[in-house]
């Protein structure tokens, strides 16, 4: 395609973007495709010779668009919110054009100085310490497996990475609760560690919240054994409802348990609420988070710079560097040394400019609006958990922290058995009419629903309109039932 | 940023990178900066209001574009080829614009479906049966890494992920050239085997690919000490010369080594060449990859689908998603097992709608002028390598088997030593001069320098000028040296 023809097409697409922004309400939020609908209406040989861009841009609207879950619509409340911010959108689009390749300084100091700054700008805005190294990995599930990756070498010596972990005498334990993000687990058996040694430290059973005291015990009983505790995981902000781990007490765990081995490595796992922290009033909920070894929140989540940009840092980059870095002759410059090396930061070796993104969004849309943003989704949560409470048989199961309200609709002839069928029915009937979408998920291995405020153009109508909504599909599952 | 205000702003952008695009030649091809000078152009702190997108796009074009290697550029030979094709842009964008999010199928039919579409499609194009299932990923960097977890865990029967590696009796080894990219090494470390772990095997002379028996002997040797052969990584297409392993014979190899245990993972690196087996006449040089296990080839590299766009195809699908599976209640909904979970298939959970872009790309462009894009830099390099051997003073110090021409100019007087700093010297000239970059690489230890042809712009014009501009850089450094 040449930039004639780019020039021409890339103008009709801005337009069909901006018409899909602006047309979003009028849309259903939860894709209306079955499994294979897609995949039909597409072609099972590629193209040949080139198409015109009118036929792929019909195709966008009428084939693809139909099984989109629209995450970007004011009545998404599912998941995490995953803000794809139009002045991200811009600066991604700037990041394409250039065609910038990141696999070394030289091969686009931009795209390692920018990524510096930008990420130093993040880390300002969060209250973060001068003491941490950041950079953009794609997700937080991957920064998870970075830090894990950092903390079995530091407990080795670097066992791991030379002589391999099979000749490591005694097994490394990592720690977490049962409230952590699926990616722990996973990152526990990808690193190696094994999930047999995965400890899940007890909760409050309130707050759900990790017991520091728990913690303590686990530790104590495991180097008993002759095992050696390697890591903890903190969730600042868990999954499910929003909790956060004690990080100053757990600090103090880990320093009385260190002994005379390395420190147990603490990683904060703060993908989803790591972004409130641009409000200065909502850092209480990380106090402590300086004591900690590594740090991951999303930007691609509520603040909205759009997915893949996840923000992992670190405070012994020196450490880091060691365990991932690679230098081969072919990306060697008279720059080393002097500068910084993102691949030396993490798993892969070539990166996009995603800092633009970042930059663009943070400069276009200025940090005081998304500050107002946040504290409107807070507010707009707090008010959600006040009308649920207030209303008779209905109840909010969880402390409602920052923008998630976990709630439960309780028909008053329910049983507990009754009563799981009917909160998946519920929610399946509101997030099948399209109208709204809401996540159903387990606590205490009960259902839920899990309402998560947060989308860029979610406002207080919307979340009013949300609560019509499941009364009405909450009502229609009770008297739908043959049992209630 | 409201979708009228990205409307005007997206109309601005995409006018200044088509003007980026077709200026592209008069510019310098090494960004012009010192470490630091993009840094320190930029605020230390974050923006608190918007900014008006003039004032960003400036400095796009004032501050970015300076420490940006243009890697786009017609005069661009350095490392692999990093085309961003326009058409591909056009789907990254239209990506970015639907914000789609993907966590589940649920999250987003359409972005599982389009993947599992267009992996089907660079299956057929490269020739792969229909026995290999793909995905899109980062980078060849991250497949190698999912490549040995899955090994590591088929040889010790998930004894990684479920009791730790640590529990594992013996140790496990890894088998490899070289000249295998350094990503492979990274791995061997991430994925715990440990580096010790890892055995070079010998390469032939002249072609650098890998020696089977050579391979059978190591494995013979390991196994016979009590040692646990996992893995082999071949490598399609070196980073330094452009080796290709030879498949079938490892093949061999591996059969008869399996014994009673399970087979060894044979994972296929085939990061740039793979590209090239969009045309038929080149898959002779992946002849046997039918019998590998896993295969990484990037669309990112010469084909030019932007970055990242990684394609990571197994065989043994049950077995992969195996390793990296998570299904946590809140991922859960009645599709589950009709339709393809891409979470369980590698690392992260969240993944962007990436296959758009790969859509966008096959479609607008077409396969036919992607083949003849290849042809012509094949031929182009082929014309280089034969205009550099039939220079006197000049030697071509590898087969070019497909786009790489390694040379080395040899100025009558220089010893050994000599020529390693004249080798480094004209090359660091001629990339510094702007105006054409080049990889000083080293081949058996000592200095040469690739010459790697594939942008998508680089007519046979570029290539005979780069030859001069080559020619210039060596007599230069020869005249200025004081030893020559």
């Amino acid at each position: 395609m040449t930039p004639e023809a780019f020039r021409q097409a890339g103008h009709e697409l801005i337009d069909w973007i901006a018409d899909y922004r602006q047309s979003l309400e009028g849309r259903r939020v939860l894709a209306d495709v079955r499994p294979g609908d897609v995949r039909r209406a597409l072609p099972t040989e590629p193209p040949a010779a080139p198409e015109p861009f009118d036929r792929v841009l019909a195709d966008l609207e009428a084939i693809v668009l139909p099984g989109v879950t629209n995450v970007q619509h004011p009545m998404h409340f599912g998941w995490f919110p995953s803000n794809a911010a139009l002045a991200s959108v811009l600066g991604d689009l700037a990041s394409s054009g250039i065609g910038g390749l990141g696999i070394s300084w030289e091969s686009c100091p931009s795209l390692t100085e920018v990524e510096e700054v930008t990420c130093d700008w993040m880390r300002q805005l969060v209250g973060l310490s001068s003491g941490w190294s950041g950079t953009i990995q794609d997700t937080a599930s991957s920064a998870v497996v970075v830090a894990l990756l950092a903390a079995r070498e530091r407990a080795t010596d670097f066992g791991g990475t030379r002589g391999g972990l099979q000749a490591e005498a005694a097994p490394l334990t990592v720690y977490t609760t049962g409230h952590a993000h699926s990616s722990v687990l996973k990152a526990v058996a990808i690193a190696g560690y094994g999930v047999d040694n995965l400890r899940v430290v007890p909760v409050d059973p309130v707050s759900r919240a990790m017991v520091p005291d728990a913690l303590a015990e686990m530790i104590a009983a495991d180097v008993a054994a002759g095992l050696r505790p390697a890591a903890v995981v903190a969730s600042v902000g868990t999954t499910g409802t929003t909790a956060f781990d004690p990080l100053p007490e757990m600090a103090t765990v880990l320093a009385a348990a260190a002994g005379d081995g390395p420190p147990v490595w603490l990683h904060v796992d703060a993908a989803m609420a790591g972004s409130a922290m641009i409000c200065p009033e909502f850092r209480r909920l990380w106090d402590g988070v300086e004591s900690a070894d590594s740090l991951s929140f999303n930007p691609h989540k509520w603040l909205g710079t759009i997915l893949d940009c996840s923000l992992f840092y670190v405070r012994d980059l020196q450490h880091l560097v060691r365990v991932f870095s690679s230098n081969p002759s072919y990306l060697q410059s008279s720059a080393d040394g002097q500068v910084t090396q993102f691949r030396d930061w993490g798993i892969p070796l070539g990166r996009r400019f995603r800092a633009l993104k970042l930059w663009f969004h943070l400069r276009l849309d200025g940090v005081e609006s998304m500050q107002q943003r946040v504290r409107r989704d807070v507010a707009n949560a707090a008010w959600l958990a006040g009308v649920v409470e207030a209303t008779p048989g209905w109840e909010v199961v969880a402390p409602v922290q920052l923008q998630t309200v976990c709630v439960r609709h309780l028909p008053a002839a329910a049983t507990a058995e009754v009563l799981e069928a009917h909160t998946q029915a519920w929610a399946a009937e509101l997030n099948r009419s399209g109208a709204a979408y809401v996540t159903p998920s387990k606590l205490d291995d009960r259902w839920m629903v899990r309402v998560s405020v947060g989308v860029e153009s979610t406002e207080r109508e919307h979340v009013a309109r949300l609560w019509e909504l499941m009364q009405d599909a909450a009502k229609r599952a009770e008297d739908a039932s043959s049992i209630l």
